[in-house]
């Protein structure tokens, strides 16, 4: 255990008898164990890789929570339309989200040969690895079946269409959405895969998307990661330690129209695939040119260092800008006036049958308050004038009204339902 | 770098200039890097996560190496019929692969802004995380093309089709295939990109599958880890310390018929699929029945410890053997008389569209002398009686001449070409 102070589902492993991992948990043990958790968020970054984040708060973790290296991001149909039997499903997702948060198996295990286990296994003697799990509702919660139209936040717009979207439906929209990040790939899958059991009869997987970035013990030093372009991606992003910008740029309060969304954000995901072999193909010049830094240090043209910050006005021998205007990091910092916190994560899907090519890209996800003045106007932007779009394809995409944290005793979407 | 004693790709960007990589490598740093990788190979397995494993040798790193966490497999498509060509293409991944296994950069980087990178950039800064890659040639290399035809090892079989087998051709075969093995997804990614940039205009990605295990971080103490039916997979498999038996089992030699696949080994990969969604839906007692192991501690039924040697007689209550002659165990065991050398990994693919099930389940790869009397008679009985055949699916399907090692200064397949 590493001198580790929490139950993990590893300890019980060790101190339960076969089938009766029941014995050790119920409410108070869960409890329990999330303030074993909440002592430990002082422990260094590496050697917290595999440490507890409290699945209960004021907010959801897994926004504005240092990111993990892996998403697991999952929307759901809802099959029914009865608002007690979708209440049920949240109730019974938020006692298994609190458990696979601690490292536990989603249910009480039980050695009855009958019946089927209530977990499906596979991370059983696996840590917590830092997972959480974020929820939220897209536009069609809202439609005429379960009777909450009058409730939808006016900040959850429909997304227009924007230049060159080229989007399919089979990676787009969804009824709910969980998000589930991990320092583990095959512990952020099994939260994902039995909350899509326990919604059996009540909602059905629309899709899956898997991301990562390169794992903590590649890179101990956390330094900024590259996206599949080579590039440093995310320097300049909300610093969550910062309240004030935390509050302006991601959290939803009551006074923004829908008090039921106090302490939610609104998440966008944009499934964008990069042309990965026309890249490859470039020259570094193009290539610094259409990022507007340079691909090695990360720093902005023209100067040294990654957060150095930009000199727009700064010529080069030829006597432009060294920074052109169409630069995708000139036309993303909307002169600085307009922010949102990106939680972003590389996906890779084998190669498109079609063509030969690498199926490989960016699952975009930003979190902002009021996306019709922060995401929309920055992508309708870019989706103009960004020199980076003859790379990219935007091929998935939704907006969900992720809902606020859930306090003790308290589940999912309490507030709106 | 906590005191490690190999240069990596964050070192190199420590010590060298902006564009200047190319001055600390070369033939010698290569091979001074290689040996102070070997120095290593004493440290703890948690330690030794972002390791370097040596590319060059007797054998292919890659087939009797302890499992990475992660693989990312491509098979190639030749687009070119001169075998002066191939051998180019083999010599370019050579020297690309040597530097990969180190770590560093496929190529040396210069600041040449005309001309593209050497490398494609998103591992810059990262470990070399154990990275292996291992070659091989399907029977279609030996095809009119290449005037190989009369090389064919007779080893290398056509795989007959067996009961059941739902292969899809997109997932199968090919010219060239390329195991990648690392620590780290975004790593593994790397490689294989590279490898098929390099290959550019004379050979094209076929398909590319890619894989996981829970990460070293999730489970240190290095259990068995499970399958996505949640049981443990892997409990009875060759010891790689055991000389004898990886003799036995893995390498051919020259004497097998084809004297240049002498020190190589032959690899049998099959996409299965699982069918998640109904094997969650089973007792306890049918999947243990299926297994013919207890699902939490991985001991065969009716033995309390993983590794307690099944008692096939043993009896329960009803009179009748507690492990079952057609459990998944009774009939892999192939009575103690074959025997494969196994390294699978989980794989994720999102969920089919047509179905709204997961697409899950295993890349199940292994390594054998003599396809014939090893994998083809197993996989024969088990498609046949395999009781777990009832969760399963194949849907993919290769064999492969997986090539002997490649000695400093030759080249991948170089005793074949």
């Amino acid at each position: 255990m590493k001198g580790k102070s929490t139950l993990s589902r590893r300890d019980l492993l060790k101190t339960g008898a076969v089938g009766g991992l029941g014995l050790l948990l119920g409410a108070g043990g869960i409890k329990g164990l999330g303030m074993l958790g909440e002592s430990k968020q002082t422990a260094s970054a590496a050697g917290d890789s595999d440490a507890v984040i409290p699945f209960h708060g004021a907010h959801q973790a897994g926004i504005v929570t240092p990111m993990q290296d892996f998403v697991c991001m999952g929307a759901f149909n809802l099959t029914i339309t009865d608002i007690a039997e979708v209440r049920k499903l949240l109730k019974a997702w938020t006692v298994a989200s609190a458990r696979l948060a601690n490292g536990e198996s989603v249910g009480e295990e039980s050695d009855n040969a009958l019946v089927p286990p209530a977990d499906t296994g596979e991370v059983m003697g696996l840590q917590a690895m830092r997972t959480t799990l974020t929820f939220g509702v897209g536009p069609s919660f809202f439609d005429s079946r379960f009777g909450l139209a009058d409730k939808r936040p006016s900040k959850l717009v429909d997304i227009p269409a924007f230049k060159g979207d080229e989007l399919v439906d089979e990676w787009s929209r969804g009824d709910l959405i969980v998000q589930v990040c991990a320092n583990d790939p095959q512990v952020a899958f099994h939260a994902l895969r039995n909350l899509a059991r326990i919604a059996r009869g009540k909602a059905v997987l629309r899709w899956l998307q898997q991301g990562f970035q390169r794992t903590g013990a590649a890179d101990a030093s956390g330094s900024t990661p590259r996206n599949l372009l080579g590039f440093k991606d995310g320097t300049v992003n909300t610093n969550v330690e910062d309240k004030q910008a935390v509050k302006d740029i991601v959290w939803a309060e009551a006074g923004d129209g829908a008090s039921w969304m106090d302490g939610g954000s609104y998440m966008i995901m944009r499934r964008i695939r990069m042309r990965i072999e026309v890249w490859d193909r470039t020259s570094l010049g193009e290539q610094e040119a259409t990022f507007g830094r340079h691909r090695q240090s990360g720093a902005p043209l023209g100067a040294a260092k990654e957060h150095d910050l930009a000199d727009y006005a700064k010529q080069g021998k030829n006597g432009k800008p060294m920074i052109g205007a169409d630069s995708h990091m000139a036309v993303a910092s909307m002169g600085g006036k307009v922010k949102i916190h990106r939680r972003g994560y590389s996906y890779s899907n084998g190669i498109d049958i079609k063509t030969g090519q690498l199926d490989a890209g960016l699952l975009f996800i930003c979190y902002n308050r009021d996306p019709s003045s922060q995401y929309i106007p920055m992508q309708a932007k870019m989706s103009e004038v960004d020199r980076l779009n003859e790379y990219i394809e935007h091929v998935g995409s939704g907006i969900y009204a992720m809902l606020p944290g859930v306090n003790k005793g308290g589940y999912i979407g309490d507030t709106l339902l």
